[in-house]
């Protein structure tokens, strides 16, 4: 985490992520927009020549304008229609920028509740990104300002589909990959329910896709990884792992985003050899 | 082609690539081992500290002994199993590095004619990668040196697999993206033969794609697209492009790669949105 809660500094205006000591993707920016220290991050937002607006949380970055749509689209609408989940209550966790929840209202979903540790992301994302930040206006949607892992071990059988939307296994997130915490999420989802969390790049991150897989296969009785291109995030390589009781039932009536479709449905689901290696 | 042709500079140890003018990727580097200008292009070779040695033709990355495998896996196995071909006769365009063409040695083609239009790469590749470049210590393989379009229209009925192993659609391999290039291939191969490109970040290089498909409809009765990860190509995200006037015949007892397996024999045809309709 060398770049935890140090200030972002732009060198002749461009922002730099290091993915390593040895490598790292730079962003021409045309402004900086914001740049502030909350209780429990550092939350930059520049305005960038090629992706739109660009949020980075200590230093890696959130969400771009131009490919949001992908995480947002795979998190939601993969796990939704690979286990036909019933639209009516779904749980977030993290995802203080409303996409996630926004995403969730689209597909249907009648109650989401949305617990974020950190108030300030919520409230850059409803300045910044009125889209994404959608769901925070709409009345079937209730924010709650809290800690997801102690908020989710008081629930137990209220939702049909829980949703980790949390920064990497590093810091105050690494409990987000704890097998205590997929246990508690079992317990809070309905009998059949499905989870699913983003974690991370197989390249670059292994930790949190083995931390992911481990873990939830103690809390649920099937387990699946999936991928997709993310071309903003470290390696441009992303995987989401998803957890339930109930078996995979295709729902053959999807809907298309930018990025998910039907092919996307199955094809995700297939893994090169060297994930398949990792999880198994 | 910004960096066409001019010497590649690093800055303070940092070899960059430049994938717009508001977008880099930077590799921290230990030592340039070469910079070279050839007859068509200039070639560098770096020393990185998390891919190994790193090649670039006019500043943009080709391989690094890191992620190299992806590539070559990709652009040999996944025709090879998707369409049954036989292990025959095979003809690589381009490819000087060698990869392509052990790749099909590998695989037990009993004849490969690798034409590769500079020299100099096939040098630098001997010398600095001997392991990517054993095909052309084998008897099996044939190596050419001349221009792949010209050597290709005067061939016909010959292969049973032709493999287009090329760099960008900018000039000098513009060619290599034409209907009539794609014609030629056809004439070459024998009935029912096989070809494939590779073409390109449906992100970043939307021309190579939509020219690779258009072209390759025009003379091919089946042609498909298909991708895959590989982290130090712009975006991470990059595409192939296969036709044939034979049927897909997915072999069951395909080997698996580091990164090919037959999970992604069939889930690298399954498509983002966005990609299907770029191609359609």
């Amino acid at each position: 985490m060398p770049f935890r809660s140090a200030p972002v500094k732009l060198i002749e205006n461009w922002f730099s992520e290091r993915y390593s000591d040895n490598l790292q993707l730079s962003f021409r920016v045309k402004d900086q927009l914001l740049s502030v220290r909350t209780d429990f991050q550092r939350i930059d937002l520049f305005e960038t020549y090629d992706f739109g607006k660009l949020l980075t949380i200590d230093g890696t970055v959130q969400l771009t304008e131009y490919d949001e749509h992908i995480y947002h689209e795979m998190i939601t609408m993969m796990p939704f229609y690979a286990f036909g989940i019933k639209p009516e209550s779904a749980l977030v966790i993290g995802g203080g920028d409303g996409g996630t929840a926004s995403g969730l209202l689209s597909l249907g979903f009648r109650n989401v509740t949305n617990v974020e540790i950190d108030s300030q992301v919520v409230e850059v994302s409803k300045k910044f990104f009125p889209d994404l930040s959608s769901a925070f206006k709409d009345s079937r949607c209730n924010l709650i300002i809290d800690d997801g892992i102690k908020y989710v071990r008081n629930i137990s059988n209220k939702f049909d589909f829980v949703l980790v939307d949390s920064t990497d296994p590093e810091g105050p997130a690494e409990g987000l990959f704890s097998e205590e915490f997929y246990k508690s999420i079992h317990g809070a989802l309905k009998p059949g329910g499905v989870a699913v969390t983003q974690s991370g790049s197989p390249l670059y991150q292994p930790k949190a896709i083995k931390l992911a897989n481990s873990g939830m296969k103690k809390a649920f009785r099937n387990v699946y990884t999936y991928c997709c291109f993310i071309p903003t995030y470290p390696s441009g390589f992303w995987s989401f792992t998803m957890g339930s009781d109930s078996d995979l039932r295709f729902q053959s009536n999807e809907r298309s985003g930018k990025y998910f479709n039907s092919e996307i449905l199955h094809g995700a689901l297939n893994l090169p050899q060297f994930v398949r290696d990792m999880i198994k």
